[in-house]
């Protein structure tokens, strides 16, 4: 999240050992132009995810007095909501995945606005709690977090503007790429600008895809010369 | 490990939460000059890994025929030499720290060469088995692994030569350092030149360093270089 506005991306990469790789979309988006903008990255165990998201959904459908994603009046319910949703689907499903070992955990990032309040920035922890950005921490990672860090650590501060931002995402992502497996094209982004209402750009990037073909060859060519001019190490053995 | 030899390092942070963060040397040398190199990093638990070494050093007081890191013929029994000494400590001392839920866990990485045969390249896990490094995997690392892995899997091959590898590890823990607090200065680096059966640089880097400083700005400066001149994505927004 920048002053300018917020980017989220997710890859699409499922993995339950190294035998059984597929392609999931790991993004979803509520919008009402004019009213909200709610996008919602996740990661961990799938099914978890998909249950969450399906309990938020059926919410949405459910009597119109109930408080759901699309009828709250502000970022910190939505954190609340899925926070709950995930709660609930643990307490159900976690006991069988423990008696076979599976990892049940689950994190999302929600990012948004909503009418009537700033736009704002969670994560919602497998506990179900969350915890918001700040100035001095105005992005979060969940999944595969630390190869991609450094470059996000070095470039972004609330001043980015959003094409910076939107190639630090994507840097950060091939980053991650190269060094797990587990992390894969496509990648799904979409870029908020602040007091829109509506998303100015989802975009999916394939291995196809020239920009991100483009960027990665470049973003290695320019780390390899930044390398290179590095000064060397006066030592004797030389 | 490169064909033209072997750099290890080591940073000297110590960490038992973030209110108690010291520093201790993390690596060992024991060399003989002309007959072996053998220098081990170590990471995990620091009583661990002090009375592995320990017990290591007393192996070499015993009777002049028991096998020990000075007398061994191969790098793989001095693998086994540590991966031992470690299953040792942890059998005694491992039901004492997991009665405070304690991490007793600690790992090694044993480079250099004994006279006789090549120079290699082994990491011991916490278990105490261990696995060498191969052409397609030259480098090993251990403890706080995942922010400096990028920068390695991008530039080191086997035929990287010494001076690009040394400036490959110290910009690896300075990516390491900027995203995490429990590693940091100083660093300790040694590079074994193949065959050479001595150590060509023993060398200790701290904040005032001038090398280690110069490194850190034009590398910083470098990557936002590099970033700088990335392509914009165009979209509609703009």
């Amino acid at each position: 999240m920048i002053d300018a506005g917020i980017v989220l991306a997710s890859d699409s990469r499922t993995n339950a050992g190294v035998d059984n790789i597929s392609t999931f979309r790991k993004m979803k988006v509520f919008e009402r132009p004019g009213d909200r903008v709610i996008v919602m990255v996740n990661s961990g165990n799938l099914a978890v995810t998909q249950a969450t998201l399906n309990h938020l959904e059926q919410g949405m459908r459910r009597a119109e007095g109930a408080p759901n994603i699309m009828n709250v009046r502000s970022m910190w319910e939505v954190a609340e909501l899925v926070g709950s949703a995930l709660r609930e689907v643990r307490h159900r499903d976690g006991p069988f995945l423990m008696q076979t070992n599976v990892d049940a955990s689950a994190n999302f990032i929600i990012g948004g606005q909503i009418a009537g309040e700033e736009q704002r920035l969670f994560m919602v922890y497998t506990e179900g709690n969350f915890i918001e950005a700040t100035p001095e921490t105005p992005y979060f990672q969940i999944g595969e977090v630390k190869y991609g860090k450094p470059i996000i650590d070095r470039v972004i501060t609330a001043g980015t503007n959003m094409d910076d931002a939107v190639k630090c995402v994507l840097v950060s992502f091939d980053s991650t790429m190269r060094s797990n497996l587990s992390v894969g094209l496509p990648i799904d982004l979409v870029c908020y600008e602040k007091d829109s209402l509506h998303l100015s750009l989802v975009r999916r990037f394939d291995e196809q895809d020239p920009y991100m073909r483009t960027l990665r060859q470049k973003w290695g060519e320019g780390v390899r010369r930044a390398f290179a001019e590095l000064p060397r190490l006066e030592w004797d053995g030389h």
